[in-house]
């Protein structure tokens, strides 16, 4: 049995890539189950509901050796514990190719559009299978998701095109009003625990020179998509105090929490201290002001975050 | 411009798959140029005038940040000598996974199948492209030289398939006799310097625990595929005096040179020294004598020499 799974803190596109790879995979003769690598966020189990599909289980701690596929990461800080020690036969994905390995030659489809959903139903298509209701819904969840419903700058024209042509099979009518409800699932995050929210969509990057032994700094970057910024910014203090409590528990260098007003596509970045800050001004041009930094339009930490920071510090190695 | 290449020490389908994903991306509108990294081989240029095309030219070194597109490889060490200033947007392989990454999300296609040209064809279907007679010669052939007319461990069936499907296009009736006549065209080595015929397939690969910050060591494994194997013994003290100047001039731990009677699906392997003898003794169980170990069928660099040579070093270090 082939595990699939997606990237720790996961999200949408991490869980219903999951889903989506696994059915696909044994709709193909090859025995696929979908893991989660941590809790769903706060619009997933909306998106199942929707779907009428069971979230995932957790990944056990896999043996050595165990084959597995990967979705929507690639890295070994956002994966499995113990990743390198297990064989990675496919990986379907969005991001940039960071510090993975193969022993054998594997099945790779990387692509730089918005979703692993979208290289899903690629992969749907060429395989000439049908997409069935419950896995249209969960792909065209998960490109809603990771695009912000087309605002985001990592859309690309196969994105649009995929949630097009899923809208109908998923019997979605009208894809604007479910995009809203989707964010406000999100964005209701009630009283859940600062240290919660910012490790809710959050990713530890490796920065330095590629081809050095180690790298010169990691950053824990957080994102938090809402409709409801207002809400996020009331809670400034404590999510700051999450912030600098997880730059010394995991040993980091900086830690960021952007603040994406999904809405009016803005992003104002929680700056964790004085060192983030210096290097916000350096890289980002932008002043932090009572622990706020104004990133205007960048709104993707993909595309515009974390390019924008390995450059630094490629230059500074 | 995208400049499209493949290995160093070119084969037919490092060559051949340069000039179609070439083709393919320019048909799709990326302006992109095939360029090779080094001398042709006998085979290739049989190949190329049964296709009508000219040979790409050789690589010129490329500014630091450039845009590649890689075909065939993807480890650093059988690539351009710069490639970790370069910035790789795409890359279609049928090679484990080595130690590539990318500044951004990119386009990448690996399949582990016998031939990367069986993947262009995949690509030029999902395009909805036809097939151009050029190409298909130059698909064709590259596959059945990779998988050594499907006798190779490392053939799949769209291998096969691809060659039956792509015989009619480039309007080849005996496919069978035109994979003797390329064998031969291989074979015939004429007075060509050991040193070269070490290096006609020749590539180094670091061996060690992945995770590792240095390899472990580093062995340069050659193979001559012939028809005539008893040309290449006949030369054989002169190849393990290459292959000894190679270790030495190069850094190397180990020099390997595996001889590879095509029509007899047989491998004999020269060993340069001692402690390649002892080496091989321990990972293939073969005795070395008179600088000659039988490997029997074991005939696949790729999938039968490197893994097993991968594994005994992993669980060295």
């Amino acid at each position: 049995m082939l595990p699939v799974f997606g990237h720790l803190n996961p999200d949408t596109d991490a869980i219903a890539s999951a889903l989506v790879y696994a059915r696909l995979l044994s709709r193909q003769g090859i025995d696929a189950q979908a893991y989660r690598l941590g809790d769903l966020n706060f619009e997933t189990p909306f998106v199942l509901r929707k779907a009428g599909v069971e979230a995932p289980p957790l990944l056990p701690l896999l043996e050595a050796g165990t084959a597995v596929a990967l979705v929507d990461h690639n890295e070994r800080a956002q994966s499995a514990p113990n990743l390198a020690d297990l064989e990675v036969t496919r990986v379907v994905d969005h991001h940039k190719l960071g510090d993975l390995t193969t022993m054998q030659p594997a099945f790779l489809r990387f692509e730089p559009v918005g979703c692993t959903a979208t290289l899903l139903l690629k992969l749907h298509r060429e395989a000439r299978l049908k997409v069935e209701q419950a896995d249209a819904w969960l792909m065209l969840s998960a490109i809603l998701s990771d695009t912000l419903h087309f605002r985001s700058p990592t859309t690309t024209p196969d994105d649009r095109e995929a949630v097009a042509f899923l809208a109908p099979v998923a019997g979605l009518r009208d894809v604007a009003a479910y995009a809203l409800e989707m964010f406000a699932a999100k964005s209701d995050l009630g009283d859940t625990p600062a240290a919660e929210l910012l490790k809710m969509d959050y990713k530890v990057f490796p920065f330095g020179e590629p081809a050095a032994p180690q790298p010169v700094q990691r950053w824990g970057l957080g994102v938090i998509e809402t409709t409801n910024p207002g809400y996020v910014f009331g809670r400034q203090a404590e999510l700051l105090d999450a912030m600098r409590a997880a730059r010394v528990a995991d040993g980091l260098d900086g830690v960021l929490l952007g603040v994406v007003d999904i809405l009016n596509e803005t992003n104002r970045l929680l700056v964790a201290g004085e060192a983030e800050a210096a290097v916000v001004q350096q890289v980002f041009g932008a002043a932090t002001v009572g622990g706020v930094a104004d990133l205007g339009n960048r709104i993707s930490r993909k595309k515009q975050i974390v390019p924008a920071l390995e450059k630094h510090f490629e230059t500074q190695s």
